[in-house]
């Protein structure tokens, strides 16, 4: 099948439920980034909460209506509270998501990875080089950079998508949003997103909390992907360089249906 | 006794004294609001350090004006951390603030903060879920957003109040403030406060910090809770979402004493 | 010799060649201002990455371009991770820069800081109580404010670059940068720096990412120092206070060129 372009009535269709239905979202991600993750969850209408603690993080699973796991500052304690989460989460159906960053450079965390792919996660979501190095298909990347384009790894993430059972998100300049038969495109954006810690490591706690929703999860997924390059798209045409893109960027989350309803 | 609307003017003379000591706060705080919970300490005038190594802590709690025990990413060796710090402040008369963030939901921290409430913290800031989960008379809420009205929780506080032998804060639309005999009401604020991460763990920050200073500490509690309303409110008026209100809010505790005077 | 003022046509070249060059900047740095930090390099044109878990931090140490320890929130393990990267880097001959926050006051981060300073830094950056402190010559300060003008701290910074073969950069409101020989003063900047965090932390990524150029390293560590102060003086002219100090300064980063050669 040929790839669609989402459809913005769609995506803002999403939003609205998203909206209403706010779902707790529980954030293991890395450190550099939890307030910019927190901020742009409750900018869209999610609560996020972190919750790191072995035991705690299991029982939150639990309680919570999606899981992100984001291996950006992994360390071996946290490896081992998010495995224990992980689990807990799919025994009690809480849709989990990975963010594998940077797993084709480092050792480590690409067992970790690998090792947690077989606890079936909801989505995944990653840069071209980071869904190639979790495919197995090649490890790229000197950083969290990615050096492949997005188009360059779709066949890879739908396999990945397949093998996995997952929906897989491929960001870059373009996102691919596949569940193996079906992908959706989602173009938009600024490359002053780049220039921003933390804009992937946001869409992958988006994407995590809008795999708690009911219908389609591609489109779901792709939504949130739409929203992200939306509100990038606005801020930067109102910001004047990165500093001023972070605050701009949040409050065009917080307004997306307020304007495209006007 | 009938609880009292604090006084503005009040509140603005704390901050004056507030900013001439200039207390020095050592925050053992969670992850995702330290850079905020600095930066709000430091727009008031206060001298922020996060020191959270056993042995610094311990060291630091002493040399420290005030400290600060945040939960809400408690670890194990946070909580260890955190005990040896306010062991060692209360033997060195530092005065030391409770945040129970979650702690109605989650056991672990729940049984952390019931047993460091037997070392008696001077204040104790949460919302009304909180309160009522560390007064033992309900728990509640599913994440950190609370689920009751503050003034509901008032009776449970005040109790709390007496028992403990803190200042206990139940922060909400309205913030209630007692010492289990006199209860002071902050009015103000904005809605918009709550999509944004860490405006009750600042809060909880400037309780503390407030904390070193002399004089009424049920009034110089309630004078934390009217900056943060107040600047909340001056944000909200010129803020276009909650990512232009975060670095408007700070400004406005920034500039609190001068508007007042204007 | 006498100080030279450093020539801000030398500081905007090195930062046209920092860009082109954008070194992958491996910060091991404290918990409150990873994200600022980050943002200050990528405003910059570096590419900055957080890795921690030891194994990983080794094997990044010898793939990144420059290291950065900094001690703010020094654990345990942390202090293990960053032994084993230092170690890694200089096998690799990858610079590293020592941030040695509060060192003047704590002991355990003092007894590490003195430990690596045999490992040879590329450069230091302190506040004049932090290098007096690592210089063995006087502790001083109670946090991480200094106490002492930069200039009186210069002797004891010559003294300490001579002997570990390190540029060593005294910051306050005139910055010196010495190694040993030469020394180089930048001034400007805006007191309201010291009212946001992470300024000084900051300073000390940008620093350490320097260190990847080739040329002089003194005169490519003055011109970091050039670049911040210059930023803050521009966002210092724009902003309202310390909210809307960090985007200005984000942003401030981001145009330092263009606004140089307009």
């Amino acid at each position: 099948m040929q790839p669609d372009l989402l459809s913005p009535a769609l995506a803002v269709r999403t939003l609205q439920h998203f909206r209403q239905h706010s779902p707790l979202t529980h954030c293991m991600t890395n450190d550099v980034v939890q307030s910019f993750s927190a901020n742009t969850l409750l900018a869209l209408g999610a609560s996020p909460a972190m919750v790191i603690e072995p035991d705690e993080a299991c029982q939150f699973a639990a309680i919570a209506s999606a899981l992100l796991i984001n291996v950006g500052t992994l360390t071996q304690p946290r490896a081992v509270a998010m495995r224990a989460a992980v689990e807990r989460a799919n025994s009690a159906h809480t849709p989990w998501t990975l963010d594998p960053v940077a797993v084709g450079t480092l050792d480590y965390r690409r067992e970790f990875c690998l090792d947690i792919l077989n606890l079936k996660p909801a989505a995944i979501r990653g840069n071209a080089s980071e869904i190639l190095a979790l495919a197995g298909e090649r490890a790229g990347g000197r950083g969290v950079d990615t050096t492949d384009a997005a188009a360059a790894a779709l066949p890879a993430a739908k396999r990945l998508a397949v093998r996995v059972g997952a929906v897989v998100v491929v960001s870059g300049e373009i996102d691919f949003v596949t569940d193996g038969e079906r992908t959706l495109i989602v173009a938009g954006g600024d490359p002053l997103m780049t220039r921003v810690v933390g804009t992937g490591c946001a869409l992958s706690a988006a994407v995590a909390a809008v795999c708690a929703l009911p219908g389609s999860r591609t489109e779901n997924v792709a939504s949130a992907c739409w929203w992200m390059k939306r509100a990038g798209q606005r801020a930067s045409e109102i910001c004047r360089g990165p500093g001023s893109f972070i605050p701009a960027f949040l409050d065009a989350l917080y307004q997306l249906d307020q304007e495209a309803i006007a």
